[in-house]
């Protein structure tokens, strides 16, 4: 796989050769809250262009409907339907495998997977409510778990407790057929804009050790997602250009359903991350920003 | 690897050529805070004939201090100085490798491994008090750490969090040359008699992909403890036999340190467990419970 830096022909090849952009968000679009800059002027001129825009997040903090919403606080008009989020892709992932509404899912993560699975009518439970919950480890105690679970979600927690864990734990142990369904695998994120910090994988890698059991990945670099975003929209992969910061998740998601990629070093990635010789996932194309498409266009 | 079920003719032959039996305590000697039963006639037997008695716990909670009250809470006489602990281990292992008193150690995990630490001279923070502590992922949010943290220490921790998860990243990831050490990797305990779970094994496995670093393990089954055993005892490993209830420590431990093994199913692991096709630690020899071996010797 080639890996080359985005020049002027290099930008007018692939808006020529794409229909569709999919942007991941954080070291994307924006660091925590702040705006990447250049980002307006690149969504506006790739609409401009008759691009459709798609943006890709792991991020199952938020639903939809608040990721819409932090767009425009940010300054973007970006509607619901243009957005997939991991805990949108938990919900469409029990969705389409007709998990039952009779059963409920337990979530490890926060309101925004809560809210996607609300809106998609299951009933679920847990998350931050959860996270105010202690345990006393004593001699006779028994830790009681709601037998009707079918499906435990996990996903980035900041109230993450030994409560949930040992909750989660039981469900996908002793509830015959409980799945066990994980928003991503991301071991960091800017969770601020100042620092990254322990992401979703890491809640991931404690319950998948303590059930000794690999989860169901709906998020990047899985392609439950795109298989689901080819379902909602007319478009061929092939005509697509996955944008994002990060290789493993982001590039690879790009790379294993056949999109075109570009990473930018606007996030977690570095030039020398990239260039390692131990790195094996090399993007078609790489540049500084997003912002970079919009310089080498006008050029 | 042999495995046989203890017979008493193999159960004179074991007693006969080992000077020294250790000891596994949870599922072996207790169940969360009840005594497994014959466990006091065996010890007095095993002392009448002379053997020497150790007790080798994974389980970091507690001191060798608690421990020792522990044990004689439950009616057993047994001193400090034949327990090993995996959070004494950690100390241990600061200590052989002549960690600096000048840095200090950020502690995921319970009073035994504070407590240990303190008693080796060093200086340590984190733990149960850092339990309380919450983040609030805020847009310009700045996590700051002590840069003169030159050791984390990670253990089982029933007051994890994402504050201890954040601290000991900043710690491992920006300190220069800082120590990441595991007490353990148990994916699960009997930390109450009534059920199983979630171990040290999984605190380690949220530090560790944060980081994406492994760590140095000090408690079972890395052979850290046996090498500082050995340094305290005038005893030969093929002249030990290690008694435990979990194929992927105690057994394994054995294994790696030339001790002969036998495995009781009155902990973790049954029977279906050890006869599994999937399974490779094979014991030299298997029986239901420390009491059979009085009840053999006898026969």
């Amino acid at each position: 796989m080639a890996k080359a830096l985005l020049t002027a022909d290099a930008a007018r090849s692939l808006v020529g050769s794409v229909d569709a952009f999919l942007f991941d968000c954080d070291g994307v679009i924006w660091k925590g809250d702040e705006l990447i800059q250049g980002v307006p002027e690149t969504l506006e001129l790739l609409r401009k262009l008759g691009k459709k825009l798609v943006f890709v997040t792991n991020n199952s903090r938020k639903s939809r409907r608040q990721y819409s919403k932090k767009f425009k606080t940010l300054g973007l008009e970006v509607t619901e339907e243009e957005i997939f989020t991991s805990s949108f892709a938990a919900a469409m992932f029990l969705k389409l495998n007709n998990f039952s509404p009779e059963k409920k899912v337990y979530v490890v993560g926060e309101d925004g997977i809560l809210d996607e699975l609300k809106l998609a009518g299951f009933e679920c439970f847990g998350g931050p409510e959860d996270g105010k919950k202690n345990i006393m480890l004593e001699a006779n105690f028994y830790f009681d778990h709601d037998k009707n679970v079918g499906a435990v979600v996990v996903g980035l927690d900041q109230y993450f407790n030994y409560y949930k864990m040992q909750y989660a734990s039981l469900c996908i142990r002793e509830n015959p057929g409980c799945l066990f369904i994980a928003t991503n695998r991301d071991p960091t994120g800017h969770m601020t804009s100042a620092q990254e910090w322990p992401g979703a994988g890491t809640m991931v890698a404690a319950v998948s050790c303590s059930v000794q059991k690999e989860p169901i990945v709906v998020g990047k670099p899985s392609s439950f997602l795109m298989d689901f975003l080819l379902k909602s929209f007319n478009l061929e992969t092939s005509r697509m250009c996955m944008v994002g910061d990060r290789l493993d998740t982001d590039i690879l998601f790009g790379q294993n359903t056949g999109c075109k990629t570009l990473l930018v070093l606007s996030g977690v990635t570095t030039l020398p991350d990239l260039q390692d010789a131990s790195n094996t996932i090399h993007p078609d194309l790489y540049t500084n920003s997003v912002h970079d498409l919009v310089k080498l266009l006008q050029q």
